[in-house]
């Protein structure tokens, strides 16, 4: 009997983000995740980046489930974009599915099925049979999995961490954890964002203290909290303040009420519905008696927070009388658009406390003592991290050697790769296609495109355009050339740029005879001629387009 | 008597970097620090940012000196740029102006007078007296001022930080300090960096300490060290710890190889020339014989250390028994830089250990209670926080407040703000022309300039350029239309989309009466036309230029 599982990476491995996962038994494979990422600078206009599942679309009929672990972009922000080309039931927990149906609303075309699952719910899926578990982290309806296969128990956390103060009072469901490490896995897949910390990441209930410090040393100024909309664990700690504090609650940004809403509705956020009031009658009411909860946390340019930084948000005018949170770190990459906002709250008078100035954030993800806890609880026979780059997850292997285990028994993945598990041993396997698909306007493009280099040279030294017109009879050039440049001129030298550039292709044309001369050799002439033209004049090396029209 | 002296602030005040500030007494300006930022993404294809000196060349005669407090870019690097259209003696310590005159050699056309003061040191200049005091920084020959007018005496701290355990043996002279403080001080102008941080910043001796526990513990690795090359106590400690390891050392990278040149000859890095070893040699040698120095610690995309990652340094093949250490953090904007490289090596197989993971950086700004120390010496009647965002500012600002300072006598300033200070009051002027000077090939432009605009749209949506010849008499197109595009359409759409493009083009061109149509008119038409016809294909708005040429 066959008993070996494959494993392919499709991403969230020597990255950060867009994570997606196989896990293939004979016809059968389930994924888990589903994952996008955000575009940094080397992707101009760019607006997603998503796993490339070639993979999976050449094994279309053996995919059987997606399976999310939570409901952060990172793990359900491709599912629009993969059910169009995939469709196969979701499972997730009730508030994972409430924000991926909120998402598919943009996506009115592709179908969704989803199917809700509770922490310790048992989902039997062909030969893999799948226990849900319940973890800590940044977004309530976090859970692990407990997949069993033929070739044995493979444990994935997702992202977790642990809080031994859970907001909602279910802890990480650490007994289990350690039952199902009892009973032997053969495999564990653990998250990687936070290898390099040491110690424990604190607790979600030490923000709720931290921010009670603050509105109780604040009791007569409005107060604006800026969080993630996602997470709802601070939303509620929020909210419970406002009550004891005597505020009515306004929500605000557009992803803030939809999520509090959702939410609610869910049973998730627990508040009193007469406590809230619309961001509309805030400026009724006197400032003691008001808290905002808005999004913007990270500077987004559109955001709420953004718009009232700028003074361009209609309902709030901030003054001097406001009290800014920022509940929130910048993640990497947001440094800038979240201290330009700062710095705008402050020149508007109002008083702004983020994270470097109070303990008003946590992380979501386990510290090195935290990883250390799973990984004991565990103790599998052998082990992959996951969700890192490659320094997390080399930094994760060493963390597993120092407890113990064998250096053979772990395997570093990489974008592709396929690792096989067998009931006694792990072995790394061949490389399928994976990668980057970008997401842009409506089209899907590739890493490597033509447009993306086009567009990084073009920002980066401008282009000119050339039409020059040749009467091939004669060999002369019929009309003035044409001379248009973007990115490469000031504005007030561009007029005797033109004319020199002119001058200068004319001149080099009548040193040539052009009769019958190819168009493309004309062509290439004038390029070369007007690019050292260009770089003597300006050090820039622009695009060049050349148009020579023959009469 | 006219006892009024204007302050002015050039740059460094609402920014991190490009550092510049004129103080002014009737006919005499003297100048401290001439700095440089680099630019951000905003910025594309530009090099660097320097600070707006129209106001000086606006008082050219009244300008007698630069007095430089240390050889950072951030301090120096707008010089060269200065100097070419401000001929003035530039005064600093024997290091600063050695990092200068290096960067003067790609500028022989610019003349530079530079005078070198010591500590303690006292230079008049007019109605000025200027007294250099030594100050602990990440830079040797740092110096903060005490400038003495006849509006009082003017402190201005330069960067700096308090270090204990100074690496030279020269601590920062808190003794004269204080006696400044007790003679009397008008204005502080202190450094706003590290305010938002609480403590102090730790000894850079800690850095030593933490690097030979590293070395101790890699006897047998061959050992490269990654650093900020202007850091010569760090570069000290680490040659000291070279020699007493029994490895020798080889420099790489161009900065560094200047500098450690530069400092040695200056007797401000000591060492056996003995001990060094050309770093083509390097290979000849055991693994555990060797320490190499070397830049790139901020992953700079030419650096020796990058190039190393991505096996592209001829000199040196970094393989499994190397151990990497990048005694630096990365700088706000070049993480990803940073952790690509740490990536990369991990890939080669070598060890690296970097600031997450152990002590091997500390910041050479003074955190909270550094700056109140600084406040308690002084006891300045007025104070004005520079170097820094708004942020720093206004939080400096309110430390200000806590050790006691009146707010009215404190002033935010903010780029081009003239502040005017008498003996006894400080008080806020107007506002000079200031901001940022884009550096760029050859060329010096303007932040709000056509170039730059027209990169950022090239950039996010591309260009689509189209040639229309018509034929004026008959009113019809003579020939096919030319279209171009780039950054627009996917190599494998390009055909179908250039035929579609062409024929919604003619066809909307049939539907007009062109006979007699003025050229500009059938642009727009076109423009509007084939925008339309891009936008519903793809999502995108890319720059359009249109050609008409009439037969």
């Amino acid at each position: 009997m066959n008993n070996k599982v494959k494993i392919t990476f499709l991403g969230g491995v020597g990255e950060i983000g867009k994570n997606m996962t196989a896990i293939e038994y004979e016809n059968e494979i389930i994924v888990v995740d589903a994952g996008l990422t955000f575009p940094d600078d080397e992707l101009p206009g760019i607006d997603i980046v998503i796993p490339d599942i070639s993979y999976l679309l050449a094994n279309k009929d053996k995919v059987k489930a997606i399976l999310l672990t939570h409901g952060h972009e990172d793990h359900i922000g491709a599912l629009p974009f993969v059910l169009e080309q995939l469709n196969v039931p979701v499972y997730g927990s009730r508030l994972t599915l409430a924000l991926v149906e909120n998402k598919m609303k943009e996506h009115p075309k592709v179908k969704f099925k989803g199917i809700s699952v509770k922490p310790r719910n048992v989902l039997k899926l062909g030969n893999f049979t799948i226990e849900f578990i319940k973890v800590s982290h940044s977004i309530a309806g976090s859970l692990a999995l407990c997949i069993t296969t033929p070739a044995g128990n493979i444990v994935h956390t997702g992202d977790f961490k642990v809080d031994y103060e859970p907001i909602d009072g279910e802890m990480i469901d650490l007994p289990r954890l350690g039952e199902i490490g009892k009973r032997g896995v053969n495999l564990l897949l653990c998250e990687s964002t936070n290898v390099c910390r040491k110690g424990f990441t604190m607790s979600e209930k030490s923000v709720g203290r931290a921010l009670e410090e603050i509105i109780k040393s604040h009791l007569q100024n409005r107060i604006i909290v800026a969080t993630f909309a996602s997470n709802i664990h601070r939303l509620q700690q929020i909210m419970d303040l406002a009550e004891k504090y005597k505020r009515k609650v306004a929500f605000t940004g557009r992803s803030m009420i939809n999520v509090s809403e959702v939410a609610y509705k869910l049973g998730e956020l627990k508040y009193n519905r007469e406590n809230i009031i619309d961001i509309e009658k805030v400026d009724k009411c006197d400032d003691k008696e008001i808290l905002i909860i808005t999004t913007g946390s990270q500077g987004e340019p559109m955001s709420a927070l953004t718009r009232m930084a700028a003074g361009e948000f209609k309902q709030i005018k901030l003054r001097e009388n406001d009290l800014i949170i920022l509940s929130a770190s910048p993640i990497p990459g947001n440094e800038k658009n979240v201290y330009n906002v700062i710095n705008a709250l402050y020149k508007l008078g109002a008083d702004v406390i983020y994270d470097e100035l109070a303990d008003v954030h946590v992380s979501g993800h386990a510290c090195q003592e935290e990883l250390k806890l799973m990984h004991s609880l565990i103790k599998p026979k052998h082990f992959i991290p996951v969700h890192g780059e490659y320094r997390h997850l080399k930094v994760h292997k060493e963390l597993a050697m120092t407890l113990g285990m064998e250096e053979r028994n772990i395997v570093i993945p990489s974008l592709g790769m396929q690792v096989e598990l067998s009931p006694n041993s792990i072995k790394q396997g061949g490389f399928v296609t994976a990668g980057q698909k970008l997401i842009d306007g409506i089209g899907i493009g590739d890493m490597d495109s033509n447009v993306l280099r086009e567009r990084k040279q073009l920002a980066e030294e401008g282009i000119c355009v050339v039409c020059v017109d040749i009467n091939n009879v004669s060999g002369t050039v019929s009309s003035d050339p044409f001379i248009i440049t973007r990115g490469v001129v000031y504005a007030d030298e561009q007029e005797s740029f033109v004319q020199d550039a002119k001058a200068a292709i004319i001149a080099s044309l009548k040193e040539q005879d052009l009769r019958g001369m190819e168009p493309s050799v004309i062509k290439q002439s004038i390029r070369r001629n007007i690019s050292n033209f260009i770089y003597r004049r300006t050090k820039r090396r622009p695009m060049i387009l050349t148009i020579v029209t023959l009469d």
